[in-house]
């Protein structure tokens, strides 16, 4: 081994899990992948002397672990003492660790995440994030999964700005949940299905947040499309500052319980069976996506309906799609494959932990 | 400007001269990119003090040069004393030049090529090329638009590999001039224009290479499949090791001139009507494809026929698409855009180029 690097990983849920087993098994001829932390909501499991902590049986030395988690203090001055460099994989979903990003790059800590929330949010930490990295020693942040999981998205558009192109109009389902549910609503050929009975089959089969409302409130969308749209270069201020279809019936949003909400929900059927039916008559289906016109400076997120031959109209199970519109892609340039599941997702957060190793490692 | 990169660039044709121009105008903050040598086939713009070359005028100023181009050992001995890290963009399809890749990446210069002819030729040089890599000191090499020019698909197959996934099967269109030919001739609503009138306008249309035999006898789509492969892990020892149709009938193969060939090939119309004919009673569509079956180990080019509903049917104009089967990716990542042109090739081969320069500029 020529290099070497740490890696300090926190969250060890559906994705953390599989980005640990993931890792454990690379064959790196030139990097060595040192964990020196791992942690979980209340406790971690912390290399105090920074050496590679054995992955062979990590999940059950982590569960018996007694230290407690680290503050976002503790875990700054624990990395900054790294005698390697160092990156910082957070596969967790918390605010709280998101919006200590701009401090950790700050000092020279890289960032590989599936988690949203820092680049989501208000505008000034995302260029707090990207001021501070690009400044002499910052840390380097890497973010594939946000969007799409694993698929090409964010590095593509990157790319593309990178190398001079403009991005006209992007398009695309990037909600695995809303896909599913819509590719099983509208389709080619006409089906009886009652949208509510199709929610109610995707929260069985795990495809839905455990209160479906999270997927039908169309925020997790929002905020991928706000990701995309900063990344084209439209200054978004935040999810909420454009317009976004919820599909939860206002009547319902303020229900305390989840199984009351899922038992009222069949009573506003007819409002999407009317909608499914008026879509059908001019030989379209509907599919609830982003958009971003850059031209038009306008960014929105709800229900659309596509004619029977687009490529929208065919996605099947809980696929996500993207279609890129540039200047030098005047056709579009199209991704579409499976944008969430642990294994995917912890690729995704793998392959830019290697990127930044590549870049950083020594 | 913190960092700087020396880049030499071989070839000023197409899509040379298109990646001088985007590079002239991207605006990196970090890393300084400067150009020491531009090279046509004849002669050459050389700085001998490795200043950079002021790209202002470049076209007007190589083409007054009075310096020959470099042989490959002339050009190892320049970029040897480099006093920066040192990029080489083959901006060529010179086979010559791709021999020497191995010499120059063990030397520590890193490459950025949209050539093919080094990646898909006999299975001792990819070796030579990625076991000299890894070397201690050796160079980068970066190729993603050998396959579909600018669409992210070298960078998603490696990612997948480097991860740990195992490609299943990957099946695409990978040339821009026969997506066009298929596309036109073999459509959903079944049409009569005959093959050769096809090929007569795509050549007029500047689709075809000079010889549209070029285009018809499949190697091109044989050399992509070759790299394909070989990134999965199946080595393939030539392009010519496995099946490839070829589309030109055979008596016309010998045929000298270019132009008796297009007079002659509506005598073979016959052939393909029969073939279309009888894809289109199955309500199938004819495309020109290369596949890699894993499993199986099997690689293969030629025409297949696809449901109409399959998304390969309903492409349109010159895309290419690539749809990749993974263990992860059980139903397939897909890929989909525009496979050829100046911006979008050199844009590929500028990415690769930045993303050496993050790796190794000092
Ligand atoms: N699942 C997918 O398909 C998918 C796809 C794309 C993106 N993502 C993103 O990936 C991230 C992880 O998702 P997931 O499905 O793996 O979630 P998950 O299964 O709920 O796991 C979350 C993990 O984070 C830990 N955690 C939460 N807050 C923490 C804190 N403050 N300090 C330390 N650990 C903390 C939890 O600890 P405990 O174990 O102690 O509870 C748990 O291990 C999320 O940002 C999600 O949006 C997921
Ligand atoms: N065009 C596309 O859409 C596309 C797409 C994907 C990949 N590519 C690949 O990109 C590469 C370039 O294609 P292109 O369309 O730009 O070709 P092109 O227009 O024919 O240009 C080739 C250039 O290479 C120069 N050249 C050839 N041999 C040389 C040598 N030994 N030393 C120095 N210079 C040499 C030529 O010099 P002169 O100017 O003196 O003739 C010319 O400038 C090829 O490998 C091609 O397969 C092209």
């Amino acid at each position: 081994m020529s290099k070497s690097i740490n890696v300090a990983i926190i969250g060890t849920g559906v994705v953390g899990s599989a980005f640990i087993n993931q890792l454990k098994n690379i064959q790196s001829k030139s990097i060595a992948y040192n964990v020196i932390l791992i942690s979980r909501s209340s406790k971690a499991l912390i290399s105090q002397d920074y050496r590679p902590i054995d992955l062979t049986s990590w999940s059950d030395i982590v569960k018996s672990s007694s230290s407690p988690s680290l503050s976002n203090g503790e875990l700054l001055s624990f990395l900054e003492k790294s005698p390697l460099p160092t990156v910082l994989v957070d596969n967790t979903s918390d605010a709280n660790l998101a919006s200590f990003y701009p401090t950790l790059i700050k000092h020279g800590i890289s960032i590989a995440t599936p988690n949203k929330k820092a680049f989501s949010s208000d505008l000034e930490t995302w260029n707090e994030i990207f001021a501070n990295s690009s400044s002499p020693n910052g840390g380097l942040v890497y973010h594939e999964a946000t969007v799409g999981a694993g698929l090409p998205i964010i590095g593509t558009v990157r790319d593309m700005i990178e190398t001079g192109d403009k991005i006209e109009k992007i398009e695309g389902i990037f909600s695995g949940t809303l896909s599913y549910i819509f590719n099983e609503f509208s389709t080619v050929v006409p089906n009886d299905t009652k949208f509510s009975e199709i929610v109610s089959i995707a929260k069985d089969l795990g495809y839905t947040e455990p209160d479906p409302r999270d997927d039908l409130n169309g925020l997790d969308v929002a905020r991928k499309v706000t990701i995309l749209a900063r990344l084209a270069g439209f200054d978004v201020e935040s999810p909420t500052s454009f317009p976004v279809q919820s599909l939860i019936p206002k009547p319902l949003e303020s229900i305390e319980s989840t199984s009351e909400f899922m038992q009222k929900l069949p009573s506003y059927d007819d409002d999407m069976k009317a909608l499914k039916e008026e879509v059908e008559r001019e030989k379209k289906v509907l599919r609830f996506v982003g958009k971003i016109d850059m031209d038009k400076k306008i960014v929105s997120v709800g229900v659309e309906k596509y004619d029977q031959s687009h490529p929208f109209a065919s996605l099947k199970g809980s696929a996500n799609v993207i279609s890129i519109k540039t200047t030098r892609y005047s056709d579009p340039l199209i991704i579409q494959g499976a944008g969430a599941g642990a294994e995917v997702t912890a690729a995704g957060v793998l392959a830019d932990t290697i990127k930044i190793a590549q870049r950083i490692a020594k």
